[in-house]
């Protein structure tokens, strides 16, 4: 689909596409309104006016300011719907509506907002949630990167599980649900030029059908989590501390792709800190485990789930990973930043 | 209260506060949680999840961008979540929880973060809102201007009223809520630093106890409107588009300080064109204005309302406005960016 704005008039977005007059109504009805169109987007009020059943309601927000805005596997409209998305579904809830804000450089390429525009678009109808309410913001050239997108979502919760580190019990099995490390692997070679021969691609895909699936098939979920900033040593670290257990991981059962694997030889960058899009953690417990590998296993023959570890009440919060020699050290969360911006 | 992040070791954000390690867990804990703290914000998961009533249900979002952070009369803390309690207000809803979403520049100071947080913080126990769910990312130096805030809100309508330019009726008087154009023009001032001797102070305030009392008070709202960004003029012309019909205002009913008239004569600009952070336009049946002034200002004995005109449906959608000398003449919508970054 076309770009809607006249790009030979406003090839690129100016201050005025943010100050509320008549250039940013026009951005707003022809851009945001006809990619993201639904019933909601009327226009009529500053708010979407939703009916939503009675129960337990999730929300939750991301801003994504990822750089570069386009990597192999995705781009900063995807991954700012299926982010939210995620962390809606690694709640328990059905994700449904979602609000996008916008703040963009003066400067920033009209048909480069489209596309990412396009994509958050293309996202949201893939996993089935609305992007009800939104806002734009237009700041100085210099004054950001391009764009940054934060989108909040809301979801319904539609079972009587509680999904949360509190329902962990002792001798739960930890299953991932796909190789880590791809996503942040792949925004930082991106933006170094690094050029890993065959390419690395982000994992950055939605979560929500994956949850729903084992939900309806009634596995007994205790805990999910998304592995996305930390990576799986941070999911994990604050799972372990959330619930008051331990958990044991085996390194070999981990699966890390060939280039993956290069990239953290080459970058020093320890792949268990590095930040997925499209993985999570299930807690579960063991009796599960079969039937829930089996079930991700049929629904993706390509990504495959795995059951890494087990967790120990122990008096203790600790992540420990035991390498093929046998030998145990700990998982320690990353102090800090090892790939910034690459969310 | 004292800034619970030890200055003398974190004296400004590193990229590591937003990188998902120890460090941005400690910035969450120690400011966001305890300045924020309530029930929802437990850390189990990435989601709040929250009990919300069966009916309808508002939910917007907005970013702020202002600069200066600090002006005359608020903060960018304030006014994010005034903002987006008053676009709740508006709609009809009454607010009940907030997100939070920062966007910081790598060496912004900490303890002015703390500063805002608590601002933030104050405004949400005085409004009655919960903020619920948090994101924090970090980007380099010159990414951004200090810090970029998203609030998203939720509330809920828990009345009968169809608060909506669809609801507006032939006849219906035009109330606003106080005197116009002192947020932008206090923004403005402070940024360039006019120096207005006696100062012009923004209006940043929230309204919803103001709506929740005239419908308490049974009187029988149309539409409300905040007048943000483009002002009254862009706040009544897209009503007037929304709703297809045309509002007549008469120019000596408007409020607008002696101190705002000034900062209009030597700017050029425009008093209807100028954002506010704290008045709203109210659309009503003609036989509850009287009532509904009274009731304004019972509450408010500063910042006085005023009727300032009339709906009619002519098969335009336009606004008029007549002069102390029987002059019309129509109010446009600013077309572009008259005060960039003023919300």
């Amino acid at each position: 689909m076309q770009c809607p704005v006249p790009l030979d008039k406003y090839p690129h977005i100016q201050l005025a596409h943010g100050g509320g007059g008549k250039l940013m109504q026009d951005l707003v009805s022809n851009m945001f309104r006809a990619a993201f169109d639904n019933a909601h987007l009327g226009g009529q009020t500053d708010s979407a006016v939703l009916d939503i059943p009675a129960g337990r309601t999730a929300f939750t927000t991301d801003s994504y300011v990822v750089s570069p805005l386009f990597f192999p596997g995705g781009d900063i409209g995807s991954l700012a719907v299926y982010g939210t998305v995620n962390d809606l579904a690694t709640s328990g809830a059905n994700p449904l509506y979602l609000s996008a804000g916008f703040i963009i450089e003066e400067g920033f390429s009209m048909e480069t907002l489209w596309k990412i525009t396009q994509s958050m678009a293309e996202a949201a109808k893939e996993t089935g949630v609305m992007v009800v309410t939104g806002d734009t913001k237009v700041v100085e050239r210099g004054k950001c990167d391009g764009v940054y997108i934060n989108t909040s979502g809301i979801g319904t919760i539609e079972h009587d599980l509680d999904i949360s580190p509190r329902s962990i019990k002792e001798g739960d099995a930890v299953l991932i649900t796909g190789d880590i490390g791809r996503h942040g692997s792949a925004v930082m070679s991106a933006r170094e030029h690094l050029g890993f021969e065959g390419g690395i691609k982000s994992d950055s895909a939605p979560l929500a059908d994956m949850v729903a699936g084992l939900i309806e098939a009634e596995i007994d979920i205790h805990c999910l989590r998304d592995l996305t900033r930390g990576g799986l040593a941070a999911a994990l670290n604050e799972i372990a501390s959330a619930a008051g257990c331990s958990i044991d991981i085996v390194e070999s059962a981990v699966p890390v792709s060939r280039e993956v694997s290069a990239f953290c030889e080459i970058t020093g960058i320890d792949a268990y800190h590095i930040a997925n899009e499209g993985r999570m953690a299930i807690f579960l417990p063991h009796e599960f485990a079969e039937d829930c590998l089996g079930l991700l296993i049929e629904r993706d023959k390509i990504n495959l789930p795995s059951l890494i570890g087990r967790v120990i009440f122990d008096g203790k919060s600790r992540v420990r990973i035991e390498n093929p020699y046998g030998v145990i050290r700990i998982l320690d969360i990353p102090s800090g930043e090892l790939l910034p911006r690459i969310c």
